[in-house]
Formats: structure tokens, sequence, C-alpha cells
């Protein structure tokens, strides 16, 4: 297997000045690390828990600012899309194109996506089986995009939480494309905090190498320089200087698994 | 309390015939029965599990259709939409505007209805808590639009299954507007017939009546002459001839219910 | 159908003066609204969240206390069992035994219940489908005893939380044994008090409501002169004075749907 | 952290050489592998979901031949206890008792092994929020024994299905006891197969793998020669030579974990 790729960034493009910083950190940790890194922030929260929430700077300023880091930094780039107008706008910058969990079952969006963009990541529903992905991918392919990343979040468990069901990660494998782990979204306790969503930031390092040793393509991560003041996500997001240690230990995790002959991949 | 108020119609406009001999049939039961009612059809199905599924005559077409109904029968009319750019057209005709279960978490899309529609049916997503309602309920306030009204339609549990779990509705009903229940897409298996969601029509009559015995404002049910040959959500639709028959059990129940003293309504 | 069974009482004995008046007022209420009765009381509570929780007055004082009711009162009595030793001493005054949720699965208890008992109530575990029932019956038919009842109360939903699926009710009368619906339990919050359950007692009469509705052959209820002040499961319980109005309604819920043709029974 | 502990073996005693020989076989592949060991059969499965399936020698027979196992290999013995006359005799062999996870909420159970046994192992319930455990450890620590292990196997998942919520490892840890993680049963499928409870062998690997990686003290196997033909619990047993592989592997990824400074343990 490839080594691990590394997907991060902020939730939401707060400033143009803290985004370009968060992309730098993580360009010069994964460039001495040797971990493939694509920057992700977005320019729009379009599903924000309370409608009083801050979304980000838009599209056109967004795209604006990670086409400048992209520029600057000479780094690929994710970001996700919430209606068909913003696509093509968005998909003339961005490598990956991400479609959103909640919108992952609207065919016309996922198409335009597939048409669109260099590369989609599909985000796995809460409300998905690891099986019900393949129709999604299905309506990709139908445009003639094989450049496919699937990602798992989390599933619906009760009210207010979800659990990731690890097997779902060789299930997702099966369908032959690349399966990255969202290690901060499964931590989310979805409306958990009335208007807006809690997270277990504790939690992050176990699942991440859990996903790790279960055998992943990539890694997602949401991080942020304080998490406590983040205007997104907090909760649930990394401190940024926790990430050498964390990503040292899964980068092993990953490579340990990916020699072993027993059958991972 | 209210008598309840029947939503009902076929999951898609399969043609003009078809759907407008359904809107009369239920127009002459609602008016024999004395129900109040909503004629509902979608033009859009934008969220099927398969990408080569049936989808309906889309915008332009179905909305002439459903104008030409009400204009010949009088009825108000309930239809879906799925973004942004539908909604003004389908905002003149319609007399309420849903806003679909996984889209109900899209921000935008909620507000622009909340803006442009007579009243708004929120669909509770599948990955909801009841009280993470509120929020949404919120977002529709903000631009003034009061009336709405909120649908459950079952909760994700374990994988291509739901569950009704019938604390919501009183807890919905506590936000203070009118409380639907959703019975045909309550007994959906989403995505549980590999490419297409299954569903459960023997087991609508049981849920309607447990609902209407908890307490609520109105039913929401999908219905067909033919549910096997149903081009969208015929395992759960139900035979329009056996309606009579469900909705006097249904109407007995609410009326029994709505008028005892021991604190329901 | 024939008319609904209430089995009521108190989760456990807290004293005989007490259980005895909680009977009396029952066996009263009971006969005047015409409402086949039989009491309900533990003399152990042997699987209570903490250690240090009150249990009960054991196998031997309870039993006798029980003795003395059924002979004053002329009532037919209900009460658990939870190891093989106690079902003999059990079984000789008890009119139905019953197989707590958590011990369904227990082969031994089951058979030797079946052996030894008039008649038994599965409680249907809460890690179990619906169908998972019938392994249960089999088991105590393989002992030639076939007057079972068998009790919904309620599925694992997440952490300490359960929901009703009242789609199980129909399934589980299927089998063709009378199906009970435990109103009390299912709307217990297992652990969701730290050292005890909580319990959302104000839930009871809607679930009531809707599993009338559906179609059930008798109601559980435990009851309490003074829930607040119970040894046990006082969160769930209901306060005896509220039993009047809401058996009326139950009883005309239930009446109404065994009086209607469409398919219920 | 101190290196993985194994806990393996058949899931029942099938006979005495069979039995015998595949704890000499995991003897010394553990020898060879320096992983501390203990052996694990059970000489009564007093829980299969159908009443006909095989259930094991019994008590007095399984006993003798774990004694004769134990006497002539020098290992330590675990077995689990399903009533209270069982634990005194299953005691004076057994290095540690354990408490089936349906019983792990039967307070008199737990307090006597808690009484008579040298360890005990406590079987999370698929009905337990990880928290809830406490409660159990409470238990056994009123009876002055303080040698606790608790086993993780999975949380019910909508019907016939599991899930195992990795974040209930380190949640457990927290208690202050080993913490094993039982990788066979955690992929049962309960009822799964009408009568009996399917299994998804193939995930045992990913899973266990994962368990390493978040942080356990010990594993915990069901293994068998011939899987197919197991009288127990075959579907989710591992094959006996597929285990020198596997563990090769989650001993590596113990190592790699328990060696890092980022704060597992």
């Amino acid at each position: 297997g490839s080594p691990l790729v590394l997907i991060a960034g902020p939730c939401v493009i707060e400033d143009e000045e803290r985004t370009r910083d968060i992309a730098l950190y993580l360009k010069k940790l994964t460039d001495e690390m040797d971990i493939p890194f694509i920057f992700k922030a977005s320019y729009d929260k379009a599903n924000r828990t309370s409608g009083k929430a801050y979304r980000g700077p838009g599209l056109e300023r967004g795209i604006e600012i990670l086409k400048a880091i992209k520029g600057d930094l000479g780094i690929p780039i994710l970001s996700d899309v919430h209606s068909r107008e913003e696509i093509e706008k968005a998909a003339e910058i961005l490598d990956v194109v991400q479609i959103p969990a909640f919108l992952c079952r609207q065919t016309d969006l996922v198409r335009e996506v597939a048409r669109l963009a260099r590369a989609v990541n599909i985000k796995k529903g809460q409300f998905l089986a690891p099986w019900d992905v393949r129709n999604i991918i299905e309506k990709v392919l139908s445009e003639g995009n094989e450049r496919i990343l699937v990602t798992e979040r989390g599933t619906s468990f009760g009210y207010n939480n979800l659990v990731v069901d690890f097997r779902s990660l060789p299930l997702l494998r099966r369908e032959g494309y690349p399966v990255i782990f969202d290690a901060t979204h499964s931590v989310q306790l979805p409306g958990g905090q009335g208007t807006a969503s809690g997270g277990q930031r504790e939690m992050v390092p176990c699942l991440m190498r859990a996903a790790a040793a279960v055998g992943i393509d990539g890694l997602f991560l949401e991080v942020h320089p304080d998490p406590e003041k983040a205007l997104c996500d907090g909760p649930n997001s990394l401190y940024l200087d926790a990430l050498p240690e964390l990503l040292s230990t899964v980068k092993s995790i990953d490579r340990l698994v990916k020699n072993r002959a027993d059958g991972i991949f």
C-alpha cells in the first residue's frame, strides 16, 4: 500500500493570514515527515446547527484566498461545495472537491461535481451503511470521473452521538477507491451543545490510531492553532502543535500495517 | 385540538393524467370524510438511491401540472424543493414548500424557502434528535415566516433501517407548530434493496394509528393506485383503495384522543 | 380481539401494607372499569444499577406477602424470578412467572420456569430483535408449556436510552401468543442517573396510547402512590391517581381498534 | 504499559483431547512469541440462541477437564459461570472467573464471583454505555476483590448487529483496571442466522489491530482448528493456524503504541 496521505486544515477560513499560517505550518511539517499533504479549508459552512453561527468568507473571497495560498505554497487544495452554482468556480482552483456528508445523496450535486472537479471526495452520510456508498460512486463514474476518494466520518448512534464502525473501512476499500478517515468529525456530538455541535477532541488520537491500524489511504483532520477560540467546530479540532507527535505515531502504525503480509492490502 | 389534516399524494408525478386522477380521488374521499386535505406530489426526486432511477418531469413541467390540478380541483398543494434556484418558481404556486429531510440542515435553502414560501414543512432529518429541530425552526423564523409545519419521518436505527421514536411527537409539539407524521417514509428501509430503498407497507397502518393516538396535527401519506408499478417508493406507498378504511380508523382515534382531558393537547 | 388486560403494581414490595393498599386500589379500579387485572410486584430486584440500591424483602418474605394478598383479594399475581432455585417456591403461588429482560437468553432459567410455572411472561431483551423472541418461545414450548405472554419493553438506542419500535408489536403477535406492552420500563433511561436508571414518566401516557392503537393484548404498568419516594424505578412509575383517566383513554382506543375490520387482529 | 496478554481458546469444550490440543498449541505459540497467555474454554453455554444447540460437557466434567489441562500444561485458566451454585466449584480451579455480558447486571452473581474468584473478568453488556461499567466494578470491590478485568465485546446497533465503539477502551481504562478487547464476540451478528448467531470472521483482524492501536491490556479470541465444524460460535471463531501472523502484527502495534509518549498510557 501507498503511504498515508494527510488532508488537514481549519474547519473554515477565518481570515487569509491565519489560514495561510496554518497551511504553511502543515506544509513544513508534512515535508519534514515525508507525508503527502492536501490542504483543506471551507469558504462557507452552509449547514451549521444554528443560523447565527459564523459561516466563512463565502465563495468569491474564499476561493481567492485558497488560490493565493495554493500559488504561494504549491500545495493541493480540498474544499467542499454546497450547491450546483458554486461548483464551476470552486472546481477551477480546487484539486479535490468534497461532497458534504449531509448532501451525499443529492444526485445533481454529485454529478455536477463529478463532471467538473479534478477529483471528488465523497463524505459518507451519517445515515448510510458502508455498502450504500456504491450507489454514490456509480453516480460519479456515470460522468466519466474515476478520481474518487471516499471518507468515513461516523454513523448516527442514538441521539446527538456518532459511532465509528471500523468494519466500514475494509468494506469501503472493496469498492476500489482510496478510503480516508475523518478523525475529527467522527468525534462530533451533533447538536450536542444545543445551538452547536459538541466534540470529543480527546478521542481523536485513539480513533486516528485505530483507523491506521485497520488500514486507510488517508487521514482527514481539522486543526487550529487555538481550537478554544475557533469560529467553527472548535470542540473537535486538534491543536496544531499536537500534530507532530500524533502524526508520527500514526505514520509508524501505517507503515507497520502496510508492510505485513496478512492480507490487509 | 383541531381535527387531523391529511397530506397525501404520489411520491412523484408520473404523468399529468394519473396525478390528476389521484388528486381527484383524494379530494372526493376527504370531502366525504370531512378531512382537511393538502395534495402532495414531487416534480423531481433529487436524492434517489441510484442515479439511474426515475426522477419526475422536472421543475418547469411539474409546476405546470400542479398548477393545472390546483386550478381545476381547488385544493392546496405541497411539494419539495432541492436547490435555491427552484424555490421562487415553486413558491409561486405551492401552498406549502417542503424541506427534504436530507436537506434540513442547509441554512441557505431553509432561509430561502422561509423567505418565499407561503408555508414551510420541515422534514426532520433521519440523523436529528427531536430537540435539534428547534434550530431549524429558528432559521425559518429569522426570515419572518411563522407558518411552519414539522414532520417526523423516522430516525436512523442501525443500517438500512429506521425506527419511529414516538416520544418525538410531543417533544416536537412543544415547539409550538403543527406536527405531521409521515407514515410511509417512516417504514422505508433506506438503501435496503441495493440500488433502491425497500419499504414495509404492511407496517404503515400500525404506525398511523400509533401517531394518531399519541396526538398529531396531520398525517402524511404517499399513495398510488398500483404501488407495485410505482416509479418511486412503491414498497412503502399505500394502495389508494385501502385509504377509506385506514383513514376512518385514524380519524376516530384522533377524535377520541383530542376529546380527552388528560393533558394531551 | 379480547379486551385489554392490565398487569400493574409497584416495582418492588416495599412493605406488606403499602403493597396491599396498591393491590386493593387497582382491584377496585379495574373492577369498576371492567378491565381484567393481574397484580405485579417483585420480591427481589436482582439487577439494580447500583449494588447499594434497595432490593426488596427477598423470596421467602416476599412470596408470603404476595400469597396473603392473593388470598385476601382474590387476584392473580405476577412476579419475576432471577435464578433457578427461586422458581419452585415462586411458581407455587404465582399465576404468571416473569423472565426478566436481561435474563431472557438464559436457557436453564427459561426452561425451568416453563416447566414449573402456570404461565410464563417473556420480557424481550433490550438487545433482541422482535423475531429473535421466537427462539425463546421454542424453549418454553419444549417443556410443554403453551401459556406464554411476550412483553415489549424497548430496545437499546445509543447509550442510556431506549426506543420502542412499535413495528415489534404486530411482529410479536404473529408468533401466536398474547403481546403485552410494558409502558413504564420502555421510558427508562438505563443507567441515566449515574448510579440509577432515569425515566421519563411524562412519556408513559403517549406510549400507552400508541400501543393500544397499534393493537396489544395487555398493558404492563408500574405504579406507586408517591413515585418521588419510591424505593425503585420511581422516575418511570406512574402516580396511582393518574390511572383512572389514563386507563379510560387506553380502553377506549383498544375497543375502537379491536372493533375495526381493517386487518389488525 | 505492560505487554498485551492473550486470552484465547475454543468457545466451548467439545471433548478433552481437542481442548487439550488447542491449549497446547496456544501455549507453545505464546511461549515462542513471549505473550502472556490465559486459556479460555466454557464448560456450559447457558445462553445459546436456540435451546437445541450444543452446550458443552457441563460443570462437573468440564471443570475436571480444565483442571487436568491446567495441571499438565501449567497455564492459567478462564471460564464463565452462569448461576450462583456453579461459582464455588468453578472458582476452585479457575484463575479468572468471567461474568457473561448478558449477566453483568445480576448483582448476586457478580458479588458471589467477586467473593470466591481469584480474579473477575466483567464482560460489558451489549446494552451498557462504557461509563455504566463503574457500577459493576463497585459491586466487585464491595466484596473486597480488586483483581478485576473489564472486557469490551461490542454494543447493540440496530437489530442483529453489534458495533464496537472504540472510544469505550480509553473510557473503560480510566476506571483503573486492565481492559480486554474481545475481538471475536464483537463481530457476532446476534441471532443473525435465525436459530443461531452469525459472525464476520473476516472482520476480526481489523478490529484486533484497531484495539491494539487504541491501547488495550489484553486481547480475547475464540479459536478453533476448524471453525466451520465448531459446535458453537464457528462463524466468528478464528482458524488456529491464522494466529501466528495475526498475533505478530498485533504485538508489533501494541509495542509501538506503548512506547510512544503521546499520552496513551
